[in-house]
């Protein structure tokens, strides 16, 4: 089985929006093993769309659509759809029912414009939106002798991805009695390495085939490495990948901070709460970035106390004792000031850990012997004080957020040593 | 004249990366007022890529690719390219001396691999690559007695976007004689109201037509109106553009907080920094994000002195000097709170503004008096205490964005009236 991916709308193509429904609905086709030789983008025009069909139908066994099923005239998908289909369009009341009571409830009168999104062509599946007006469709054509599936949904990616997720995909495969073949995706995230230090210990993995693939992708201060096992049971599957994680984590060891969803945040907050550990921070170059990845984290407030951004040194002085003499000395980007601001905050907060961060980030306030990037942070919990000095890449946001990760991972690191 | 778009690459059509450069190239065609009716992707296939090219040679006057000029194996875009233009390629010597530099410098031995991004189709215009190896490519075929230009680009956005923006588009607009019109875009960023409550204020506007048109965009806590105004000198394109500012201000007033690239953080950080006043911040819920926010600004440093991060109610009290029996009256998140964090942030920092927020970012901790999404937030300074509450959607960090940006705007509104 192959599919196509067409999205609809001027907005693409004139660049004010990034495509990235495409990219959700081509990644759930791979897990799908369903393959997709072609995305095409077209503009808000009946002509173009229709010929756009016609060129997918000619190539591909199911058609993805995604835009154009808003209520104004610019959107256009029906009307192409009803063309390329050579299908009546009829009332369907169960839309009309749910477009009425969400007018309704919004304080809302039902107009004309809405109407338009109550009509599907004739022998439709039709799957309501739960977060949106327009409805998604299911429906085929013959052509060549082969049965051509088309789905259609709204634009919008919070429309979109729960609809086709829920509803859509599960009737798409019944339908077009697609063999579901049983799939585990899994990343592991990794902290401390980067792309090519992880892809120099397991490149072997990297140029295995399926029914195995793994791939690696970078952002920032993380690394992904995603496991694919395709198998004819779950349970295959399950195994398949679990042998492949544990090979990888032979090579890399803890640097592996936690998989799929989990976050350095959420996987720092995890030791934390189980050993009903607390912790504090104190930033300066970071201005609270630290703070706020690490209450990210829903239940925070189990382990996160507080912190002190002391971004003005007259605040390291105020708030967080660090002497005068100390920044005059070493300068506010230093090991000692880094040591002295963790030590602090950990007695003012009583908590049982501490990170502190300080640092240049930029664009200006570089000087030859403390370049822009410059970062010194310390960890503090009662059996001593560890503190790191190190240059950051990147823009000014960039460096923030590098410095905040880097802090946190340094956490965790000592958190795990604490286990053993 | 019109131009197609093509990216090339599997990892997009299995949905491993979103398709960035697509939407970049859109945006720049269309500040050039080259029309585009399609964009295509497919995968690391010649077959196929040159049956793509052939498709778009029909229908269009410019084809611009991106993507497949790596020197592996499943890089086949210059394969397909020669295969199209039905040219033979040719050593690039600048190329190669480029790339023998770059590999010597970096420890390396000029490869076979790397030998292949050397060669070029006759007769092509080539782009020296300053941020990887593989050269653009200008180049044109004749099809049904019309010259159709071919820019092919390199994939990673940090080599394709400089390469475009300063090499392959002037040498495009000449090469094809293309009259450059001159543009102006300017963004209006808007804070305070909603997508609709804008596009309700200025509906003639969004309905303009080339060559002036305003086109709005919207994501949480802001939103923009672009507008493009084109004409024969770029003189009386700003004039257009000037009018239009004008007229959209009268109708939006102070909401707007700044045009392109400024942020509510450097328009806040602007007003504090000429008047040469200081502000702090004391967070619950956004846990540091306000703070992070404000030292995004370059330059922040100046007006910014830090602030407390008060997540624990312990914390309040310690470091905020909340009494206990407020927090236990009135519960945290609320407005006697927020002032009560306010006051002693400004005092404790001797700063001439304060924000405090308090809020329940959700998922848990919301009842039916106090719901997931309720903010309290304060402002001060020495002419009084501004306190408001709200209650904001979305997820955990999409509440704590909207609080944090709140919170930035209506100090700037407060700065501004004291202003008039």
């Amino acid at each position: 089985m192959r599919a196509e991916i067409i999205s609809i709308g001027t907005e693409i193509l004139i660049g004010a929006i990034t495509n990235t429904n495409a990219r959700y609905l081509a990644g759930k086709l791979a897990e799908n093993a369903i393959d997709s030789y072609y995305q095409v983008t077209v503009g808000d025009n009946v002509g173009r769309l229709v010929e756009t069909l016609e060129t997918a139908a000619a190539r591909t066994d199911i058609i993805i659509t995604s835009g154009g099923l808003g209520p104004t005239e610019d959107d256009i998908t029906l009307e192409a759809l009803l063309r390329f289909l050579q299908k009546p369009a009829v009332l369907h009341q169960p839309t009309l029912r749910y477009i009425q009571k969400r007018l309704r409830l919004a304080g809302y009168k039902m107009s004309k414009l809405a109407l338009r999104q109550c009509y599907v062509p004739k022998g439709s599946i039709v799957f309501q939106n739960f977060n949106g007006a327009a409805p998604g469709i299911l429906s085929h054509i013959q052509r060549a002798g082969k049965k051509i599936w088309v789905l259609v949904l709204p634009g919008p990616p919070r429309e979109l991805e729960p609809m086709f997720n829920t509803q859509a995909l599960p009737a798409l495969l019944s339908q077009a009695k697609i063999k579901r073949e049983h799939f585990v995706v899994r990343s592991l995230k990794i902290a401390g390495f980067t792309e090519t230090q992880v892809a120099e210990r397991v490149p072997a993995f990297l140029k295995s085939k399926p029914p195995l693939t793994v791939g690696i992708y970078a952002r920032p201060d993380l690394v992904t490495l995603k496991v694919m096992a395709k198998a004819g049971s779950q349970k295959k599957a399950r195994q398949m990948a679990d042998r492949t994680e544990k090979q990888i984590r032979k090579k890399l060891g803890s640097s592996i901070f936690g998989i799929d969803d989990e976050t350095l945040s959420s996987a720092v907050g995890k030791i934390l709460a189980n050993r009903k550990k607390t912790l504090a921070v104190a930033e300066s170059c970071s201005g609270g970035l630290l703070g706020s990845l690490i209450t990210d984290t829903p239940g925070s407030s189990a382990y996160f106390l507080g912190g002190i951004i002391a971004y003005h040194n007259k605040v390291k002085t105020a708030e967080l004792a660090v002497p005068a003499i100390l920044l005059k000395k070493h300068g506010a980007v230093s090991e000692p000031v880094a040591e002295a601001m963790v030590q602090e905050c950990r007695k003012r907060f009583a908590s049982d850990y501490g990170i502190s961060i300080t640092g240049i980030a930029g664009p200006d306030g570089g000087t030859l012997t403390k370049p822009v990037g410059l970062v010194c942070m310390a960890i503090a919990s009662d059996t001593g004080i560890f503190v790191k000095k190190m240059i950051l890449r990147g823009n000014r946001h960039e460096i923030k957020t590098r410095a905040a990760h880097r802090a946190l991972n340094a956490l965790r690191l000592q958190l795990l040593q604490k286990a053993l």
